[in-house]
This record gives structure tokens, sequence and C-alpha cells, in this order.
């Protein structure tokens, strides 16, 4: 291998999207056609696979495996929940070094691209030839800059394709439905249950989002409200609603690594709040609720267009930046038009991303539990065309009419 | 009005499914273009339209509407869970008179058969001129005599890709994911989450029917079996379950008139089942549940093709037929070719169906923890075709190879 050529090396961390692998294929594809590249290698579980020595040579998979693997779910390099020690840091910039990895990817969150600003800081301090690019996606899409986070408007797509159903359902059998979304500091992914509205009593009739403190007393308040209107009332949630004190009202105790608490992959929040509905509007309410889990970020099949090309082309564009001699960045996506939507992409300083988490803004709320018009016109042109849900006219049978 | 024709009424019951306004439309559009009917009218709520003067005149439906609604999730005259009492039913047959109705058609599962059954037989008692017909649906595929139930291949194509996905989430971030999914007394639609397997280490890796008892202590042991093997466990647990002596391992306590426990609308179970792995196996191990709720029979844009077809075919041939004067019947399904799927349609006797439960026979299981091939050749072709998951080959990176 000529001195002139170095290796790139790519990873993935965090929780899964449905379009995670499409920012992969972006970058192998853009590294594989580069003539400074001599190599592409994959770290399998992000940083791990370089610790522990799990590489794979991914110069030897077919394009054809790779347009298939775009279009899969989950993170097709495995993930991990790991924030790396100084020690481990140094380790991994060792095996690097000893690999000639010039360019490191990392696909995932504001965890990972405070991983990624750390290895960057520590390369440049020990002038290593380093570019540490963060590759962005969360469906919580809560990274700073960004108009939005691929990954996002399939979660998105997800969320508002069961609440048409279940607006759906919930007019069938009438009574309380509770549907509790991801998301432990924003609200994005709940808001976004918004879009299954097309007629005025469409629901979700309550949104709540963690950017709002949360009350038991003002919810079955509201609930009330809407039953005694409708005789129906769908709510969507946040996992991460807290009190005004902060204290979160789902809470289950575990931690990973980043200190993060852990609120999916339990049904706790959406019983809690079930029983707290029955105890003040009478044990005869039915009441139900539903926590969305993972099939929000896995689910295949439901995947919106719009994001797989993006996430495809942030991970082209990381790529290209980066075997140009951009140096360590992250990529943010810039709307450029509003009335008809076009997007393109930028470099992002690490520091503004890393562990920082972007909310929803002031404006895109209404009161203490909707979202405003300004959020669901944001929203609408990422997520795609949604089926057009059906209802008989409902004229009155007059006997002998 | 002409005294010789007769008026028909349609009712739907129990939970909805994906495709049971396709059976509604099937059984309007045939009814509206049959000399004999002088109209179509439609009941609220089920029975509980005829019982509070609900109805609505199907007449006045435009037939672009009528397949917008067939096309759409959920019961479009709304639905009830009712078991009529005797006084109820004479009420009923009361109102039908009034009305002219000759032809009653409900759209349910066995406690809609169980209610079509009463009431036919009271109205041959009175010698009154009614048809009462069992248009069959359920997600739960749990009625007698047919091969499948209308809305069951739809709810197992949700339930496969929600697999599909769930299985490349499993694999990026390891450990233990237990789903858990509708189904009472049968199996079905647990069952069905075994399309989702392709490769051979492909979940789920461990599906737990009520058809069989389930024992806490098996449970763990299977798992830690299989994250022994893999490293990562994904399992499909029916909400069904119960130990050797009958009772429920997910139980909540609530139940509705015709005495079914609510099992639905909670992540108990799943919760339960997480605690009791955490403290056989250790609490540090990841385990998550998802229970996948109410999506499984609303979510809306995923429909088996196959379904949606034979649910309208149902529809049509059960008023066919009881325009033509067969009398009270319901409707099954029968599979006429095991190779290439064909299907046609039967009149059932009521009794054979109303009230009673089909589960999965003994030649669909393996063990006591999965389903045999059999079963998965049964299921297919009812389910359509499913995305193909993109695996990377991952050839191990030698350096300076």
């Amino acid at each position: 291998m000529p001195k002139s050529r170095g290796q790139v090396l790519i990873g993935q961390a965090g929780g899964p999207t449905a379009v995670i692998n499409q920012s992969l294929v972006g970058v192998i594809e853009t590294a594989l056609d580069h003539r400074a590249v001599g190599g592409v290698i994959g770290s399998l579980h992000g940083i791990q696979g370089v610790l522990k020595g799990e590489l794979v040579d991914l110069t030897r998979e077919r394009r054809k495996t790779l347009e298939a693997v775009a279009r899969t779910p989950g993170s097709a390099l495995r993930s991990v929940r790991k924030k790396p020690t100084e020690a481990e840091c140094q380790q991994i910039l060792e095996a690097l070094r000893k690999l000639d990895v010039r360019w490191f990817f990392y696909i995932g969150g504001n965890d990972s691209a405070e991983t990624a600003l750390l290895l960057s800081k520590m390369a440049a301090d020990a002038r290593q030839d380093l570019a540490v690019m963060h590759v962005p996606k969360t469906i919580d899409n809560d990274l700073m800059v960004t108009d939005h986070c691929p990954g996002y408007p399939s979660a998105a797509r997800f969320v508002a394709l069961a609440h048409l159903g279940d607006d759906m359902d919930s007019r069938s059998l009438l009574g309380v439905k509770v549907n509790v979304l991801m998301g432990r500091h924003a609200g994005w992914l709940t808001a976004s249950s918004a879009l299954a509205r097309v007629r005025e009593d469409d629901g979700p009739h309550l949104i709540y989002c963690p950017e709002q403190d949360f009350s038991i007393a003002a919810f079955c308040a509201d609930v009330d409200a809407v039953m005694k209107r409708l005789g129906r009332c769908v709510v969507a949630v946040s996992e991460g609603i807290h009190d005004k004190n902060g204290n979160l009202i789902g809470a289950s105790g575990e931690r990973d690594s980043h200190g993060n608490q852990q609120l999916s992959g339990s049904g706790h929040l959406g019983d809690l709040l079930v029983a707290a509905l029955k105890a003040k509007l009478g044990s005869k309410l039915r009441a139900r609720a539903d926590t969305l889990g993972y099939l929000q970020r896995s689910f295949a099949g439901v995947v919106s267009e719009v994001d797989a090309r993006e996430a495809r082309r942030v991970g082209r564009f990381a790529a290209e930046k980066a075997l140009a001699g951009c140096g360590s960045h992250s990529v943010s996506i810039r709307r450029k038009q509003k009335k008809r939507y076009r997007a393109d992409f930028q470099l992002t300083k690490l520091d503004l991303v890393a562990h920082e988490q972007r909310c929803m803004g002031a404006e895109f709320f209404r009161g203490s539990n909707d979202v405003s018009p300004e959020f669901i016109e944001w929203l609408r042109p990422l997520v795609g065309k949604l089926p057009k849900m059906g209802h008989l006219e409902e004229v009155r049978y007059e006997a002998g009419g």
C-alpha cells in the first residue's frame, strides 16, 4: 500500500434508525471511489470494535449487498452505548495509527458527537493525522444546528401512521387511549403524532412533550374535557415527561454510561397514566395505553423517502468533505426553502453538537397540551404523503324516508 | 316502498381490524345492487345502534366514499362489546320488524356469532322473516371451521414486519427483547412472528403461545440458553399465556360483558417478564419489552393484499347468499389448494362458530417454545411478500491484507 493512501474506519453508535445504514453506505461508496483511500474498515459495535479488534473489511462487500443493507433498519455494523475513558481514547488512537486510519466516521447522536470531539482533540494534541467525522442520526431529532436529524422523519412517519389508524380504532370503541412515544428530553417524535389530524375531531386530541412541565391533575382535567366533548380521547405523550421539579413521571432507574435513564422498553408510564385516569374519572372508564417502543425506530417497511435520500447524502457529504481535507466536523441539514421543501448540507463544528440537546422551540407549541400549526407545516414535507382515511357520511336514517 | 322489497341492516362488533370495512363495503355494494333490497341501514356501535335508534342510511353514501372506507382500518360503523340480554334481543327483533329489516349482517368474531345465533333462533321461534348473517372478522384468527379469519393476515403481516425490524435492532444492541402480542386464548398472531426468520440466527428465537402452559422458570432457562449461543434473544409471547393451572401470567382484572379479561392496553406482562429475567439472569442484563398493542389491528398502511381481497369477497358472499334465501349462517374460507394458494367461501352453521374458539393444533408447534415448519408454510401465502433484510458479509479485517 503506497504511503499516500490512508484507511477509512466507520462505526455506528446509539439507537439505530430506519435509515442509519443509508448513511453508512453513503460513506462506504464515497470512500471506495476515492483515490486517496487504501481501504475501508468497519468497526463492530462502534468504538468497542476498535478496542477489541473486532474489525471487518468493507472493501469486500458487493455493491448489491450494500444497497440491500442501505434499505435495512438497524445498525448493520452493530451499535454500542459507550462513553470512552481517556485511557480508552488513547488506546483507540493508537489502534487507528497502527491501522493507518486517517478518516474515522462515527454515525450517531449527540453522545457519539461527544466521543468524536474527544478523539479529534486528543488526535490534534498528539499531531496525529486523523479527521473524525460525526455523521448525524437520531429518531429523537435533538441535535443542535441541523434543521432535522436523519432518522427522525421515518420515525415520525411511523408515529403518524400509528395515530392515523389508532384514531379510527378509538372511534370504534371510544374511551381514552394513551400512546407513549420515544423522546426523553425533546418532544419531536411525540409531536409528530399531530400529522394524523385531518378532520376537526381527529386525534391525537392532547399532546404532551418534555419541553413543558407535566401535571397528573391537569392531564386528568384535559382528558375529562375531551371526553365530555367527543366521548373519546387519544393522547400522545412523551416517555420523558416530568413534573415542575424535573422528576420523570415514568422513571425506572436504569442508566447507561452516558448517564441517560432507561425509559423505553417498559410499559410503566402508560400504565401509570391509565391508573391515574381511572382513579380520577372513574374505574369504569375504558382507558388503554400503548407504548410504541422500539417499533418507532426499527419497523421494517416504513421509511420516509426524503429521509432515506437525505441520510444517504449526509453520509456521502461527510466522506467527500473529510477526504477533501476539511478536518473533524459534524454535518447538518439546512432547509433552503420553506414553501417547496429543498435542503442542502453543511459542515458544523463538533463542539456545537457534542452532548448538546435541541428541544422544540416555544413557537412549535400551542398551550400546554398541543403543537402549533407552524410545527405541522415544518414537519409535513419531511414525512411524505400519508394514506387518506375514509369516513362514512352517516346520514341519519329516517323510517319511510 | 313495495312490500316485496325488504331492508338490510348492518353492524360491526368487537375489536376492529385493518380490513373489516372491506367486508362492510362488500355487503353494502351487493345489497345496493339487489332488486329485493329496499334500503341499507347501518347500525352504529353494533346492536347498540338498534337499541338506541342510532341508525344511518347507507344508500346515501357515494361509491367513492365507500371505496375509501373499505381501505380504512377501524370499524366505520363503530363497534361495541355487548352481549344482549333476552329482553334486549326481543327489543332488537321488534325494532327490525318495524324497520322491515329482513337481512341482518353482523360483522364480528365468535361473540358476535353468538349474538347472531341468539337473534336468529328467537326470530325463528317468532316466525319473523329475518336472516341473521355472521360475517367473520378477527385478528385473533380463533373462529371455528374457517381456514383463517379475515383481518388476521393483515395483523400477522404487521407482526412479521415488526419482528423483521426488531431482529435488526436486536443485532445492533444485543440483550433480550420481549414482544407481547395479542391473542388471549389462541397463539395465531404470536406465532406469525416466525415469518420474520430468514437466516438461521434470525429472531424470534422463542415463541410462547397460550395453547401451551407457560412457566417462568422454563422461560428464563430458554432465554439463558439463547443468550449463551447468540448474545441476544428476541422473544414473541402471547398476552394470554398462563401457568399449568390456567392462571393468566399477565392478568389485570378488568372484564367485558362477554366475560373476557382485559389483557391489551397494558404493559404489565412485558414488564413482569423482564423483571423475572433480571431476577434470574442478573440485574445488569439488557432486557426490554414492547407490547405491540392496538397497532396490530389498526396501523394505517399495513394490509395483506390477500386479506383485503378476501374480506371484501366474504362480505359479498354473505350478502349474495342471504339475499338468495339461504337463511341465518356464518361464512368460512376454504383453502382449495395447498401449493399455490387459492380459496373459496362456504356457508357455515352459526352454532359451529358461536362462542367457540379455535386454537392452534399440535401440528403447528415444535417443542414448548417454537412453531413448526407446517405452520409457516400454512401462513406464508396469506401474509404476502415481506421486504428482504440486507446483511453485511462481515469479512474479518486482516491488517496488511
